[in-house]
C-alpha cells in the first residue's frame, strides 16, 4: 500500500517480474505538452537489465507504451498511463531457493508481513518495480527541463574502494556519463572500477558503490519548511529505492567535522543575482531550494544475491548451503544512475 | 503546508518562536491510553534551551498542557491538542539582523518563498519548531512501549572529530545518556566532547556532530515494499530536523566498500526464532523489519548562527559584517537526541 | 482519525464537550492576510449556543484565541492555530443516559466502534465539535472574500413542512438574514417557522428543517474532473455536518422529472461575458465552476435528544423508558447556517 | 488531479474516449484473495454502452485484462492493474460540437479549466471514464462479499415521474433488477419506465431518474466520526459519478418533516442482536454503521447530450443552433446502477 508517490505530480506503480505488464500512471501531468514513447525510452533504456557485460545477462528490450492521457502526441492534463510487457520470464531460475530465505534479502520480510511467499510477490521488491518510477521519472524530467531548464546528472562516484575525482558540476553531461559502461565520468576511476566489477563477477559475488547527483536551475524559493523539507523529500526518494543504505547532500557526512565560520556559506553577487560563495548547504536552505546547485550522493549496498554458497538457515532454523543460480547485477550503481535522476524529478516536479 | 507528518497516527504542529504558544495536535490516538501531561514533560524537558552550559542561554520551562481527548487521564480516541506557552520572547535581539540574510541560514529561502521576512516566520524554521514534535513523539513513544515493549534510544556518538565507542546496543538506556550533559555514553569521549563544545562556544563559532539511535523490540514485520519503506520513512522524518545533513542505516555508507559475501546477513537460530548472526541490514530488509534491532545515525551540521563576525552581503548585494548577538546553541546534538528519539516513535506508529 | 479536512488548506480539528478547549489548527493560510480573533469571533457568535429562545439554554460565549500563525495582526504563512475554551460543562446532566443508548444518536455506534462509551468521546460527535470548523471556516470565508470577492449566504429555507418563498440569489445578504432568529429571509415564513419551533419545543419534540446556500462570484474554472468534483466535495462536506441527511445541487432531486431539453442551460451573453441563461446546473458543470451561482441545499432531521419519554432498549435489550433532561435544541437548522456556510468556504478555498 | 479515491483501497483511474485504453490501479487489494478476469467483467458488462435498445449504440464490448498483482489467480498484495482497451472510436461524430459549448456538458468548464479543448479530455467527463471505477468496484465487491458478506443491490426507482414501488430490502437482489433493460424491480413501474424512455428517444431527447441503493450486513461500528462520515463519503462518492444532481440517505430530505419522537429509531432485540425497530437512520448514526440496512437514493439529471436542436451561443456569445449527432443515452440510469453499486464498495472497503 505505498506504491505511490508525490502529491501534485502523483505517480501509481504497478507490476512485478512474473506479471503480464509493469508500469506506471502519472496524475497531475499539465496539458499541453508534447508527448510520445520515444520521450520516455530512453532513460528506461539506460535502467534495462542485460545492457553491458557488467549488468545481469537477463534481457529485456523494456519498450514502453503509452496507453491514455495524449491526444495527437499532446498531454491532455488526465492521466498518463504507461506499460512495458514482460517479455523474460523465467520463475524456474529461483525455484531452488523458494524454501530458504535469501539472507539480506526481502525474502523472510515479506513472508512475515503478507505471510505468502510467491515469486512475483518478492519480485515487487526486484529492480524490475522500477521501470514504472523511471517511466514517470523520465516524463518528470522532461517537463522541469522544459519548464524550467532544470536539468538532473547522476553518475557513479565509488565503486567499493574506489573513488572518482569530482567532476565539474557546472558542465557535467549524460554524454560524458554514459562514455563507458560504469557511468563514472572519471576515466581512470571507471576503468578500475571495471576491472573490479568484472573480478567480483568472476568471484560470483557482488559489491556496493555511491551514486552523486547534481540538480543544476532550480529556482530560490522550491520546497518546503518543517516536515516536508525538500533534503527530506529527497532522502525519502533515495533510501525508498533497492538497496540503497544512506544519503547525505551538501557537505553530508564530512560537515560534522566543520566549525560554522567555516561551513557557512556566504552571500556574495554571482552574475548580478544574490549567490553564495561556497556550497556546503548543497542548494537547500531550512527545506528551501536557495538557487545554487542541489547536491547529494546516495550508498549501495552490495546486491544480496550472490553466486557464492552462503552458510544460512532455513524457515526451521536447519543449516542450509545457499547457492543461486539465478541472473543477477554484480553492482547495482551503473543501472541505479537512471533511477537516482528519476526520483530526484519525481521530488523536484512536486516541489 | 507540510506542518504535519503521518497518516495512521497523524501530528500537525503549529506556533513560532513570537507567538502565544507551540504545540501539536495528534489525529488517531487510540482509546483507552492513561495518559496526563507527566507522560510528555520529560522529552520536553530533554529538548528545551537552557537546560545546561553547552546549550543556549535562552531559558523557557516548556511546560506542556493537555486540551483536548482525556478524560478523566485516559484517552478517547480523539484528535490529542497540547500545547506550550511560549514565555521568553525578546524578538529585539535578532533586530540587527533584519535586513540581512544570515548565511546558511533560511532567511534567504524564506524570503524567496514567502515574500515576507517576519521574525517569526523565520522562528518556523527554528528549533522552537520542534516542540510540538517532540510532545507527540513522547506520546507515540508510550505507546509503543507499552502496547509493543518498542524502546527507542538515541545518543550523541560524535561532536567535531571525536567519536564515541559503540555502545551495546541491548542494554544502552535513556540513564546512561544522561548521565553527562553531552549525551555520549562513552564518558572518556563524554568529557572530550564537552570541551570541545565548551572551546567553540568560548570561540563564538559552532561544530556539528552525529546523533546515533537503536530501535530495540520491533516485530518483523513492519513497514511497507517499494515508496515507502521503513528506512525511506527514517530517512525522510530525519532530514525533516532542522540542521541535519545525512542518514544511513546499517553498514550505511561504510557497507559500500563490501563484498556481498561479507555484507550479506546469513539467518541463524536465536532464542528458538531465527534471526540473523550480523546486522549489516540494521534491522530493514526490502522497506520492512525483520526483527532485529533497527539502527541509523545522522548527521548534524554546525550551527549557522555564530557569535564570530562574518564576511557576507545584503540582499543588494552589498557586502557587510554580520555579528550575531541572539542566543544560541553552539552545537545542536545534545537537545537533538530526544528529537532523534521522536521522529523515529512517529514513523514506528504509522508503520 | 479523520478529523482534518482539505488539502492545500488543510483543517485539523480537536475539541469535545468535556475537555478543556475546542479549537482548530490551519495549515496552509497564505502568508500576508490581516487577522485577528475580530475577524473570527462573529461567525463563532451565530453558531454559540443560547443565543435566542430557540436555541438550546446551554450557555458559552465561545471566545476565540489565535495562539500562533500571526505576528502583529498579519499572518505568516505558518500553521494558524485557535483555541475557544471550554466554560459551561455540566457532565451529570447527561448521567441518566449513561447506559442506555440514546436512539439515533451516536452512543451506539461510537461504543461498536470505540468499544468506551465516554461523555466527552460522544461529546465529538456532538456540536461543539463544530466549533472549530467555524473558526477555520471564517479565516476561509475571509481570504475567499478579500481574495475573490465570493461570498456564500445561507438561509433556513424550510421547517418541518414551512417553505420559505426563495429570495433574490443576487441580493440577500446575511443582515437580511440574521433579521429574525430562525434566520430564514422572508418574514412570513419565519414567524411561522419560529411559532413551530417554540410549540415543538414545549412539547419536548424536535423538528427538521433545510439550509440553502448561495455562494457569489465563483470564478469559471474551479474544481476538478473526476473523483474530486466541486459538488461532491461539497456533498461531502455537508454529510459531514451533525444530523443532515440529504443535499442537492441545482436542480437537484426535482430535476429527475425533467427533459434534457427544457434542464440544459443555453449559452447567453451577460454583461459582456458568456453565462447561462438558466441555472439548472447550479453553477457547476462535470466538477468544474462555470461562473454562474453555486446553490445547493442541505436536509437536517430532529435532533435525536428529545425531552419526551421514549421507549427503548438498553444494551442488554431490555425495554426502558428514556427521558433526556439535557439542554438540546428543538430544530437545528438556525445555528447550522453558519456551519453550512464553514463548510463551503473550506471547499472552495481547497478548490 | 483527482483521478484517485481511497485510502487504505486506492484506485487511480485512467484514459479516455479516444486513447489506447481504460483502466485502474488499486493499490491496497489484500494477498491471498482468488482474482480473475471473469469477477471483473460482469459488472462492466452490465456497465457497457450498447446493452440494450435504451441505451446509447455506441457499441463496445469492454472487455478487462489483469495486467498485474495476480500470480495463478491469486492476489499477490501488490498493485493490481486492469485494462479495457478502447475499439470503438469515432471522434469524426463530434466534430461538428468542436466550437461551440454543449449546453449543460463540460466543455465551458473544462475549457475555463485547462484551457484547450481536446475531444478526448472532454471524454475524460464522459461515462467512458467510468471503466477503471467499475473494474475497481467489482474487486472491492467481491472481497466484501467474500470477507464480510456484505451485499450491494442499486436499482432503479424512478424515471421521470415515474416511481418504482419500494422493494424488500432483505430479499431484493440482481438477477430480479436485471430481469428488464430498466433495471426496475417493480415490473409495472419498469414497463412505463422503457415506454416513456423509448419516447424520450424518439424525441431525441432525455430523462432524468434516481437510482436506490441498499448495502446489507455491514457490521456496526464502521466509518468515522467528524469529517469523513460514511455518509459523507457516500455524498462524495455518489456526487461524483457523472449527471448525478443529489443524494440522501434514510428518511432524507422527507425527514425534515418529521417530529424526533417520530423519527428516532428506538432499540429492540432483533434475532438476539441489538437493533432499531425503524430505520429512518439509513443505518449509519454519527459517521458510524450501526449494523442495520444502509439504505440511500442519488438523483440524475437528463442527460445534456440530445438530438433536438438548441439555440445557445459559441465561445464568442454568437447564438448558434446545436443539433448533437453523437450517439448517447437517452436515460443515464439504467447504466448508472452498476456504477452506484460500484462506488458504495469503493467506500465501504476503505471504511
Amino acid at each position: 500500500m505505498s506504491s505511490s508517490f508525490g502529491k501534485s505530480f502523483r505517480v501509481s506503480t504497478f507490476g512485478e517480474s512474473h506479471c503480464k505488464a509493469v508500469g506506471a500512471v502519472v496524475d497531475g501531468c499539465p496539458a499541453g505538452i508534447k508527448l510520445t514513447e520515444t520521450d520516455i525510452q530512453p532513460q528506461l533504456t539506460r535502467r534495462r537489465p542485460g545492457q553491458s557485460k557488467i549488468s545481469t545477462p537477463r534481457d529485456e528490450k523494456d519498450t514502453v507504451t503509452i496507453l491514455s492521457g495524449t491526444e495527437n502526441g499532446i498531454t491532455l492534463g488526465t492521466p498518463i498511463a504507461m506499460m512495458v510487457l514482460n517479455e523474460d520470464q523465467r520463475p524456474n531460475d529461483y525455484k531452488e531457493m523458494e524454501f530458504v530465505p535469501r539472507p539480506s534479502h526481502a525474502d523472510f520480510t515479506y513472508l512475515m508481513k503478507y505471510g505468502v511467499k510467491a515469486q512475483s510477490g518478492g519480485g515487487r521488491s526486484s529492480a524490475r518495480e522500477t521501470i514504472g518510477r523511471v517511466a514517470a521519472g523520465a516524463l518528470a524530467e522532461k517537463i522541469l527541463k522544459e519548464k524550467h531548464g532544470i536539468e538532473i546528472i547522476a553518475w557513479v562516484s565509488s565503486v567499493g574502494d574506489i573513488d572518482c575525482t569530482q567532476p565539474n558540476f557546472d558542465t557535467i553531461n549524460r554524454q560524458i556519463i554514459d562514455a563507458n559502461i560504469v557511468r563514472c565520468p572519471d576515466s581512470n576511476a571507471a576503468a578500475e572500477m571495471e576491472s573490479l566489477i568484472l573480478k567480483v563477477k568472476d568471484e560470483k559475488d557482488s559489491i556496493g558503490g555511491i551514486v552523486s547527483c547534481v540538480i543544476r536551475n532550480v529556482p530560490a524559493g522550491w520546497g518546503e519548511p518543517v516536515f516536508d523539507k525538500l533534503e527530506a523529500l529527497l532522502a525519502h526518494a533515495m533510501l525508498s529505492l533497492p538497496a540503497s543504505k544512506g544519503f547525505e547532500f551538501g557537505s553530508g557526512f564530512a560537515g560534522v567535522k566543520m566549525r560554522g565560520s567555516e561551513h557557512n556559506d556566504p552571500f556574495v553577487m554571482k552574475n548580478g543575482k544574490l549567490g553564495t560563495k561556497t556550497n556546503f548547504s548543497g542548494g537547500i536552505q531550512g527545506g528551501i531550494s536557495n538557487g545554487e546547485h542541489i547536491y547529494f550522493r546516495v550508498a549501495f549496498k552490495p546486491p544480496a544475491t550472490i553466486g557464492l554458497p552462503q552458510k544460512t538457515a532455513d524457515m526451521n532454523g536447519k543449516e542450509v548451503i545457499l547457492e543461486a543460480k539465478g541472473r543477477h547485477d554484480p553492482c547495482v550503481v551503473p543501472r541505479a544512475v537512471p533511477m537516482v535522476e528519476t526520483m530526484a524529478a519525481l521530488v523536484l516536479i512536486n516541489a
